[in-house]
Parts: C-alpha cells; sequence; structure tokens
C-alpha cells in the first residue's frame, strides 16, 4: 500500500527514541531507587544514580577500547548488574549487544558469534571457561572483557588480549556525553533456537525497544512503585523486556544472577525480601515455585504483584494457586523472540467480565489474550485467508508492528518466515469472537483429518497426565482416507508397576477430554523419543521415520 | 550534535505511527465498550463498533467530498460523539483537523482558518450563528458540514455551499481501508492564544499524537477498566488528548456535550451515573464542583478515580477536600498546548514516600512534577545556563522530546520561541534537589530585585486571598537601586464594608507568607484592571502604563 504523506507538522519528528533515555530519565528522577543484584557473596544493592555513573565510564571506556557504531559485542552473563550496566552503555554509544543464549550449546554459541561478526566478548568469571571453549572457534573477536570483582592478577585464563571490567570503568570519565542515535540503528541482536537449522538473527532497533517498553508499562500497569524480580534471562530477548519498562518508570529492579530452578527457595526468599510485586517466566518456573509455597508454614504476601507469565499456557492450579496462597495474579501473555516479545496480553474486557461466570472467566484466561494495542494480527489458513472467529478453526499467527521483526539478519531464510509484510510465527492458533487467541500447536504440526484440525499438544498433554507417562509426543501421519491421522509415541513411566498400561488405558483415560475422531490411530510405547539439541521433540524426523504407519509405501 | 547510524536493525522500523491505529484497536478488541455523549436531548450511548463504522462512513464521504491528504478540515463543536468520530476519520484520510478555540472572538476564529488555509469547516447545530457570522472572513472554506440530529430541511442557514453530516455518512460505505500515513504527516491543528499577538499554529504530527497518547495511557495508570469522563475541550490541544489514551487502552468515554459552570449538578450526575473513574481539567472546573459535592447529603463514590489536573495550581483544600469526600486522587500535571501536552508529572518516588511527613507529601502535591520519560526539560537563567536545583532559583523552563513542537506554522515568531532545540515555554520554574518543578510565573513576569527573584503570581494569589479584595496583580516596575520592585494594583470588593482595607491591612495580611524584601513597595487601589481578550491581566500594558511609578522619568 502507498504511503500518504499530509501536511507537515510542527512537532518534533526527528527526536530519535534512544534507549538511553530510559536510564537517563531513571538517574535524573528516581535517583534513589535502588538495582538489586545476587552474586555469588550474596545480595547486594546500589541505585540508579551510581548505575548510571557506571554506565557512562563504562561507555567511555568502550570508547577507549576502539568499539565503534554498529560494532557488535557479545555478553556471556547471568542477570547481573553487569549486564544491566552493558545494555545501556554498549547500544548507547551505538554499538549492538549480542545476547548469547547460555542454554545452547558452545557449537551454536560460536556460530552466533561468527555470523553477526562479534568484535568483543564480554565474560562473566563464572563462564570463563565457556568462553575459552569458544575461543579458538571465533572469527572476528578482537578482544575480551572479564567481569569480576576479583584483582585482574587472581584470574589466570587463556583469552587474549584480555580487558578487565571494573579496571576499565573505574579509570574512565563519568562526564560521557551520549550521541544521538538514528532510531532505527540496531540495540541489541537475539539468535533464535529453531529445532531444525542454525540460529536466526533478530537484531532489534532502538525505536522498537523504546515502543515496546512504552507498551510493557501499559500492560504491565508498571509504575515506580514496583520492585521487578527479573527472572527471565537477560540473554534471551532481552528478559522479555520487562526490566526495560521498570527502568522507564523509575522502577526498583531486582536481578537474580546465576540461580536454577533447584535454588527455589532462595529465589522465593529474595522475592518475599524485596517486596516483589513485578516478575515474570515460564509456567516451568512458577509451578514448581507454588509447590514450594505450599510446603511452606508462612505463606509470603504477594498482594497486588503481577507475574507475567509467557512460554506456555499456565496450568489454572498454578495461577489459581498463587492467588489463593500469596494473592499475586497471573498476566498470561504470547510472543517470540521475533515479536520483542509483546504480542498477545490476557486483558480482560469488562464487558465480558460481567458476562462470564467465574469458571469461564478462568478458562478465557488459559487463552493467550487479544493483540496489543499498535500490533496487527492475523490467523490465516494454508490459502492465507483469515479463518473465522469461531474459536475452533486453527490458522497460523502472523504478525506485524513498530516491535516486530521483517526479516532474519544476513539469512537466505527470510523468505520463509515472511509475507505480505507480517511475520509468520509458525504457531498455530484460533481466535473466539471476541478476539481471544489461543495457541493450539505448532503450525506444522496441526494433525489435518477429515477438513478439521486436531492439536498435537493437546492430545500430548493429555496423555502425559497419565501417572504411567514418562512422555508422549503426538505427530500427525499421511493417511489414504482421512489425509491425515494422529500417531502418539509413549514413554511408560521407568520402574513403576503401572508400566503394564495399555493402549486402551490410554485410551480411554483421555477420551472424555476429545471428540471420539481425535483420538490417536494407534499408540506405540518406545524406549526414547528423538530430540532435537535444545531438548523439543523432533516431530521432522520422527515424522519421517514412522511416515508408512498409515499407508502403504 | 551529529546524530549516528549503527548496524541496521531487522525491526519494522518503516511501520509508520499512525493515529487510526488507536480506534481499530479498540473496536477490534473492546467493540461492546461504550461510548457515552450527552447531547440536549439527554444521555445516549454507543459502541467503537458501532462509533469505528461511522467513521470509516465519515472517511469515505470525506473523499467523496474531495477532501485531499494534507487539507486543513475546521471542526466547531462542543464535546460531542461527532467530534469524536472527525478525531478519527479527518487525520485518518491524511487531512488535518483544525481545533477551534469556541473561547476566542470570532475575529481570531476568522485569523486561525484564514491562516490555515482550511478548506473545510464542519459545524455543530449550535454555532450555526457563529458560522455564519465566520463565512464572509474566511478565505479558502469551500464547504460547510453541517453536525445535527435534524433533516436537513429543517435547518435554515445562510452557509453554501453546505452538506449535512448525518445524510453523507449514511450514504457512504463503512468498507473503507486506511491508507498508511507518514507519521510526520500533521494529523490536527491547534493555535495558542497568547495574551498579545495573532494566535500561532501549532500542528501536531501522527507520531507525535500516537507516542504522547502512550505516554498518557502511563502516567495516568489507564485501562481498559475506566470510564473517562472528557471535561477538557476537545478544541483546545485535543482535550490534553486523554480520550486517545482512553482509545489506546478501550476504556470507556463520556463526553459532555455542551456545559458550562453552571451545570456543575448534571456534570456530577454524569459522573455518578457513568461511574466515572478519570477526569481531566483544571482547578476552575474541580474547586466549584467540590463546593457542590459538599453540600450533597449522599457524596458521590469516586474512590480510586484519578483526577488530571493541569492550567494552575490545584489548591489543596480541593485536592483534599476531593479525596476525603469522594475517594478521587489528583494527579497534577503541568504542560501547553505546544507540549500536547503532558510534561510534567506529580508522580511520588517511593523513597520521597517514605521520608516526607504527610504535610510534606501535600505540599510536593502543589509542585507540577517531574519530566515525564522521554522529556528534555531545563530550567535555564537568562544567559541559557542551567539554574540549581534548589527549590529557590528561578528559571525559564525549557522542552524538548518527541511530543514537543519545533516551530510556529509558518509563522515568524518562531524565533522568539525555540531555541537550541528546545521550546521556550516562557514559564518561570524552580526546580528542587529531587527534580520536581514548580512554576512561579510567567518568565517576563517575574520580578528581579536586588539579584533575587520575586513571583508576581505568589503575591497575587496571596493578596487575593484578603477577603475586602475582589482580584490583584502584581507588576514588577525598574527601581533605581533594587533593578525592580514590586507594584500591587487592588481592586476592592465591591459594596462591603471591608473596602475601607488600608494599604498597611494588605501588608500586614501577607506578610506572614513572605520574606520583607519580596513584599511590594507599593499597593494602588483601582477601579479595574486592564485585561487581554482572553481575561488575563495584560502586564505588558500595565508596566507601560506604570513604568515610571519607581523613577524619574
Amino acid at each position: 500500500m502507498k504511503m500518504i504523506k499530509g501536511c507537515p507538522s510542527t512537532s518534533m519528528d526527528d527526536y530519535q527514541l534512544n534507549h538511553t533515555t530510559l536510564i537517563r530519565h531513571a538517574a535524573r528522577n528516581f535517583p534513589e531507587r535502588e538495582v538489586v543484584y545476587k552474586t555469588a557473596k550474596g545480595v547486594e544493592r546500589y541505585n540508579y544514580q551510581e548505575a548510571y555513573h557506571r554506565i557512562k565510564r563504562l561507555a567511555s571506556a568502550l570508547e577507549q577500547l576502539g568499539v565503534q557504531p554498529g560494532d557488535r559485542v557479545g555478553v556471556l552473563d547471568w542477570n547481573s548488574r553487569r549486564f544491566f550496566e552493558s545494555y545501556f552503555a554498549i547500544p548507547g554509544i551505538g554499538a549492538v549487544l549480542l545476547q548469547l543464549n547460555l542454554r545452547v550449546s558452545p557449537d551454536e554459541l560460536a556460530y552466533v558469534c561468527n555470523h553477526s561478526e562479534a568484535k568483543y566478548l564480554f565474560v562473566d568469571e563464572s563462564l570463563l571457561g565457556l568462553a575459552e571453549e569458544l575461543a579458538p572457534k571465533l572469527n572476528k573477536v578482537s578482544a575480551f572483557v572479564l567481569m569480576t570483582d576479583k584483582k585482574p592478577e587472581e584470574l589466570k585464563t587463556s583469552l587474549s588480549p584480555v580487558f578487565h571490567y571494573e579496571p576499565m570503568i573505574q579509570s574512565s570519565s563519568a562526564d560521557y556525553e551520549w550521541p544521538i542515535l538514528d532510531e532505527t540503528s540496531a540495540y541489541s541482536a537475539c539468535y533464535t533456537s529453531g529445532t531444525t537449522g542454525r540460529p536466526k538473527g533478530v537484531y532489534y532497533s532502538h525505536r522498537c525497544i523504546y515502543i515496546h517498553a512504552m507498551m510493557y508499562a501499559i500492560y504491565g500497569s508498571i509504575s515506580c512503585r514496583d520492585s521487578l524480580v527479573q527472572l527471565v534471562p537477560m540473554f534471551h530477548a532481552q528478559g522479555w523486556g520487562i526490566w526495560q519498562s521498570a527502568v522507564f518508570m523509575g522502577a526498583k529492579i531486582v536481578l537474580p544472577g546465576r540461580y536454577s530452578l533447584e535454588d527455589t527457595q532462595s529465589i522465593i526468599e529474595l522475592m518475599t525480601d524485596e517486596k516483589m510485586t513485578l516478575t515474570n517466566g515460564s509456567p516451568a518456573l512458577f509451578t514448581p515455585f507454588l509447590n514450594h509455597i505450599k510446603q511452606m508454614e508462612e505463606k509470603p504476601d504477594f498482594e497486588g504483584a503481577r507475574i507475567i507469565c509467557g512460554a506456555t499456557e499456565p496450568p489454572l492450579s498454578t495461577m489459581k494457586g498463587w492467588r489463593d496462597l500469596t494473592g499475586a495474579e497471573f498476566i498470561h501473555i504470547y510472543g517470540a523472540t521475533e515479536t520483542t516479545p509483546i504480542c498477545l496480553c490476557n486483558v480482560l474486557s469488562p464487558d465480558l467480565e460481567e458476562r462470564l461466570s467465574d469458571d469461564e472467566k478462568w478458562e478465557l484466561m488459559k487463552k493467550q489474550g487479544i493483540p496489543v494495542t499498535g500490533l496487527d494480527v492475523k490467523l490465516v489458513d494454508e490459502n492465507g485467508k483469515e479463518v473465522p472467529r469461531d474459536g475452533k478453526t486453527a490458522g497460523e499467527i502472523m504478525v506485524k508492528g513498530p516491535w516486530i521483526t521483517n526479516s532474519y539478519y544476513n539469512d537466505e531464510r527470510s523468505q520463509e518466515s515472511f509475507a505480505d509484510g507480517y511475520w509468520k510465527s509458525a504457531d498455530a492458533g484460533t481466535i473466539d469472537e471476541n478476539g481471544y487467541v489461543k495457541i493450539v500447536d505448532r503450525y506444522k504440526d496441526l494433525i489435518k483429518s477429515g477438513g478439521e484440525w486436531i492439536s498435537s499438544v493437546d492430545l500430548e498433554n493429555a496423555i502425559a497426565a497419565h501417572p504411567a507417562v514418562e512422555e508422549a509426543t503426538v505427530i500427525g501421519l499421511k493417511h489414504p482416507k482421512w489425509e491425515e491421522r494422529p500417531l502418539a509415541l509413549v514413554v511408560k513411566m521407568q520402574g513403576e508397576p503401572q508400566s503394564n498400561v495399555t493402549e486402551q488405558d490410554i485410551i480411554d483415560f483421555i477420551a472424555p477430554k476429545f471428540a471420539r475422531w481425535q483420538l490417536p490411530d494407534k499408540i506405540k510405547f518406545v524406549q526414547t523419543i528423538r530430540k532435537t539439541s535444545v531438548g523439543k521433540f523432533d516431530k521432522k524426523k520422527i515424522r519421517n521415520e514412522y511416515a508408512n504407519e498409515f499407508i502403504k509405501p
């Protein structure tokens, strides 16, 4: 569509949306508001004013180091205060912060560094071993910066040349004056790790990040009164960007450092001690946290707190449990690396609230929500036609808007993932008459049977809920009559008496939840299910393996 | 400063921020949410979906009428649903909605129409007389559009050619497809009426309006649960833009139509009936409203509601009264036509909240607040140097940011009002150590005495609080020793026994509030005080008149 230029305005339309504005604001108006960070030594804290001074010193130091606008600077770190500082200083001078996902293989990390042509690598002390493993594979990295509280001489490393973060900033000026950056300049880069193929690069602009931070502030109702516990790793889609919104508003920020699911107790303690009012993460975190809270004699009081929850659908029992035991409410969102990530948000319209029963409201909460203002979201069938708003028909979710990716960086695979100005999410969803979208499957994993769709994910979840099942996957296979029909692969719980479970037991167990035609045609008990490098079921390979299950070759 | 372009991003940075996105979102996600509008017939209502259909029809009709992108279209109306619809349809096709302030003289309105070269004029039935008076003075208007519920044949008018809003939209298609507008295109125009000279044109861009709507949503904590009673006239700085934020979030909107200060009871009823949670206006509204509420036997319940209050400093008694009697809280803001208008907002940082006593908090509430995120605000002395953050030294407030004006449209006076990339507000303020700004005077009305500043406004307010005083103004006049010294002009309350009040009575009355050297050197009792066409004290002329009061000519 042609773009129309009307009468010129008299607004400062050339004032660029720069990420640096966020920390400038927080340091100026909320100088004493705390940034709390957990290290191996314990919980430490400083404030926005102190953070800002260190950020300006770091910016000076980067320039002295020779970092140029446009350069990519990789960071290997947990959610630490130095990561937080780097997120302002690196993009603030016009360079690009390259996020390095600690959950992918060193081989993939090396690919990401090389594909992005990273020139510098920041490394937290705890990840020195990983960096040393990576170093020989890196094509363009010309210097390493070590982030540690130790003195330079206390750490031995094979990295070279190596600089030290703390001495660098101590010897640099805090009088740094920020350049004005064209708002379309890349701010940070994050590589998606799909189930197949090499990671693909998403390069977020300053404009994208700025507008996204505002949207999150709006949809998360974030204010300077909040205390955010930033659980999502900042090496993945900027930790969903919520800490940027917190800085935007001058809220308190709590960075948990390195933690794992085993650290439940210390995370809950951190939340309690720091009077958490806002946090983010996936049900994979909040469900075990809730189980821990159930065991606690004195429940933590999170009345009024919001838990921004995404990645997968939060179980009702998790949402209800948090509310009942702690007072915290879930905000269910949907997004992806390519959407920065906020895309859908489960906001309850007052008209629906009046009309729905309590149970219906909880059911609605399970949906991923409505498109946030500013995004165009559509669900289309294989012909590109929008599916009806009936809450049943599945289509692929496609998105466009100011903070959505328009291509992968320097990657020929872009053409598969973008069409008609939209990003193709590869997620299948339904949309109901009120505009609420529900994710039902990966689009390519949907099973098309007799002109209707069956969600492989729904079947998998139902089967996995059987006490004798360790794990299960469901795939659609070619069928002579119905086009496709579902096959289930099931791994029995090891060493349990229930491992005498039969195919019929499973079918009987899940039958009440599905229409008869949706049930798998066959259930195969297997020893293991093939997975990808990041631990997802490798359905592509599984489908190939069983391709002829229902048809003659 | 040079602008730096870093690495290209992969974000959809060319996705334009268009105002139309707001109503598209509301109609899609909150179709049933109400827009309530009061007419001469009573309170009527429709919803976002119905509004959106009419807006699309109006857009079609405008194109049929021949309105081109860039054309200016004037609107003469109160806060009505047709004004609301026009605000989407006119800018939505790329034209510019020209706001016509019903409080200025017909002569000034004609100037505004002619300066902006308005080609079309929308006229509410109730303002037909005004439009007919204007018509002969308009140079470029080629057609009038009458907004009325009556049938065309029921209204006689000398306007020609005249079209009728309702039949126009009835016969037009709702299948309108919005063009994509370059976000720097002008969206609407508002002319400021200063105390001297002709009005000056501010042309807001779509980008400016879009970002501003987001900021208001953030700082007003606006959500889809809100019910906004839009009191500020939409013909003045878009009614402060708060209804745009309401549409952004899918909140309910209540348009009061034509009302005056005498309609207190019906406005309070409207607020109560429509469960108001959000409103905006000046103390000139909320103080008399409060007086009315004090008389009510059953007080309205506005618990949790926010009153966005600007224009002048809200008296403590007004803020406390609303809170105590209704539960509503004030949000004190500062802005101007040139700032769209949000610029400062009185947000209480939690650190201050902990430290301050209740009384100190209320005192802080009287300040205009901190700069909202995204704006650069500085207070400078006559040499352009920033004043210290001591809460005492006055400087001129200067602002830049994405929603600030960079010049007046086609107006040579621009050079006086902009410097160094900033808009010069001509307001004098102080800034304290916590960054809170307080407006003390118009910059040119500040009185400079012995190297220190005296606020003419503070003296005026103190004198006007004397029961025997009808009104008072204070000006600074040249003085041989102190550079300038204050002179007060006072009009005594007519027909009251207190009109025997003396100069010394007044000085004694205000003395406790000021340092001795701040008190006026002389108080003159006068019959009237010279005012401008918009009712402000014409201090420029008054200063000329009394120029030689303290010095020999």
